[in-house]
């Protein structure tokens, strides 16, 4: 029985944002791990490049799918898929190494039969889910540079800021319509319906973010919900689309979902981090750019707890640098940062322990991906940029 | 047979836009109408009032479909439908319409069997459909204002000049998503697809409005097929999807498409001239928004072919009031307005014509609604606001 080696997933304490995590589902496992994350497995295949290949594969229909007749369009479209100004890619990575950790079709030979063209069939689909997701990732960062006004992104000139906001707008559309042209293709309805319910999360946490309250700017939960819609429901959403289209079990498609969501928000934390600190690890040398902006974000939450003077500062604004640097300061008394960090990683293990808890496999390419997903719950805690 | 009294649509003539005409199905029908359209079903009960019923249900659960958590996006995504500011609803009076004039268990009560609660499952599922529309259309109006800078819509302040840009491009945003996880509801891939793809003709529409050419400028066949894309195609295709899932075969659903398309193109170059001549038809007494934001439709298309010099006057744009007067000038001068109407006749006829080519029913209800339809085809042509 494929199943009968899942490991239990602890259990996170309790770390200030006690109702996020007690969002996890239902999932009681019973015995240990099939293996666990260990130092052993660093040594394994970069996550990347071991996806390297169907990564261009990827990228090249991305390109080919934002092709339209209307030429402004189609330069706004392409805008974000051409070479070179293609991001880290790291949605299509874990999506892709997901497909291979949850094959069941690699992982029982046996059970292959004439199925071969199925294989390729079902890998299509997947892969085709790693390039909607990129769509609908592309689109509202498109959006979102309308809204911030910014001037940059990947290193070169925002959308919005070379064709104008018009176009920036229509192209964010176009490729939200040509998204939901291709999850249509994939006729499965439960999945169309996951990714149709990702955007209205994009535009949720874009909203909580834009129309706080007083009181919704110093809560650790709302931040942590915010964060859900922002960052981590796309990645969950599209991991657990890829095991559903792959026909596993709602409990299999529950650890997809849990290691995405997990993942996402340490991510999302680190950043959060990295903002204050920059490469350098040292307070005050990150961007600031949350802070200036009035983006009040986990390390500020945890100092506030242990100096509720803090809200005083929070609420006078952050236009006056003075401000910024008082914030700072309180900042750097408190545990913020450390505890920040702390939750990251928390976040990282439930990660890794939804890939502990897959069902068993002896197959090579089967746990060389999973070992390279694990690999990615460490590099999301100890990435500098 | 259901199918025995299918009638011929007849071909429209050349008339300065072969290409679009030519565009029409494969539809080769044999027999004359059931019925043609006549004076006599001037008579019979309103478009409107036939569907008033069902229209306040679509419009209650539309409020509640765009319920959100979030305080702001909630009032933005309801801002256009409270009660009131609803439109004219044009869209689900013609969808609602089509649902009853095409619906085969109406048509053969015997047929019905056990399956009077599949009747009415089928027609929520139609009614679905009309709030979907009614999103789609509503999402695209407020993506358009903002890239207009419009400050007014239904005779109150427009959503981003009472919000601002950004809670209108998310609430635009949030619509779209709402709509495709209603979709996905539906269960039926070539319906989500047929509406997915409306999406990307709308933004496809508007970014051929804002990026013309010179040459494209003065095309009639780039201005129909802008004219489908921005106003036709949403009306057409769910018409089509109405047809899709009430089980019609190919040939009935393509005339439900043809009704649509038609109908909304008629209605289009109607608002072309209009914005001429407003309701005095004496030119010059419209709004003239249009040639004013520079945007060429078919009166000046028809104009220009009997006055070449007018190319010039576009050419310079019109700033200068005085060039506005100019191009009036020419234009009264030619049948740029009397072409203009003719076209738009000729499309409302095609849209009657495939009314007529549907299968024959003895089913009152059918027959009304279909009368009803061709009245709105009548409407359509005569209306002066």
């Amino acid at each position: 029985m494929l199943f009968s080696r899942i490991s239990r997933i602890r259990r996170a304490g309790s770390n200030g944002c006690r109702w996020f995590l007690s969002q996890k589902p239902h999932l009681q496992f019973l015995n240990p791990p099939a293996y666990s994350y260990s130092s052993t497995h660093k040594e394994q295949n970069d996550p990347f490049s071991l996806v390297a290949d169907e990564l261009s594969i990827v990228a090249n229909r991305l390109r080919s799918m934002v092709v339209t007749e209307v030429p402004k369009l189609a330069s706004a479209a392409e805008y974000f898929f051409k070479m070179g100004v293609e991001g880290k890619r790291f949605r299509p990575t874990v999506l892709l190494l997901m497909a291979t950790a949850m094959n069941i079709s690699l992982l029982e030979p046996s059970l292959r039969g004439p199925g071969d063209a199925l294989t390729k069939e079902l890998r299509a689909r997947q892969q085709r889910i790693a390039e909607i997701t990129e769509m609908i990732h592309v689109a509202s960062l498109l959006h979102d540079d309308v809204l911030d006004d910014a001037d940059t992104r990947r290193g070169i000139g925002s959308l919005n800021f070379v064709m104008g906001n018009k176009l920036a707008v229509l192209a964010g559309d176009f490729l939200l319509s040509r998204a939901c042209v291709a999850l249509a293709s994939l006729k499965n309805t439960e999945v169309v319906s996951l990714l149709a319910k990702v955007v209205e999360h994009l535009v949720t946490g874009e909203t909580m973010q834009m129309t706080t309250t007083r009181e919704q700017r110093c809560s650790m939960e709302y931040y942590m919900q915010k964060t859900y819609y922002k960052t981590a429901s796309l990645i969950s959403n599209s991991c657990k689309a890829i095991a559903l289209l792959g026909g596993q079990t709602a409990e299999v498609a529950m650890l997809a979902y849990e290691y995405g969501k997990n993942l996402g928000l340490a991510y999302q934390l680190m950043d959060d981090v990295l903002d204050f600190t920059g490469t350098s690890a040292s307070l005050g040398k990150g961007s600031l750019s949350d802070i200036r902006h009035g983006i009040i974000t986990a390390p500020i939450l945890f100092a506030m707890e242990e100096f509720p003077q803090l809200h005083e500062v929070v609420d006078r604004g952050f236009e006056d640098p003075a401000n910024v640097d008082l914030a700072l300061d309180y900042l750097g008394k408190s545990r913020g940062i450390q505890r920040a960090r702390e939750l990251a990683k928390k976040h990282a293990n439930i990660a890794a322990e939804a890939i502990d808890s897959l069902p068993e496999s002896n197959d090579e390419d089967v746990r060389k991906s999973r070992r390279a997903l694990l690999d990615l719950t460490e590099r999301v805690i100890t990435r500098t940029k």
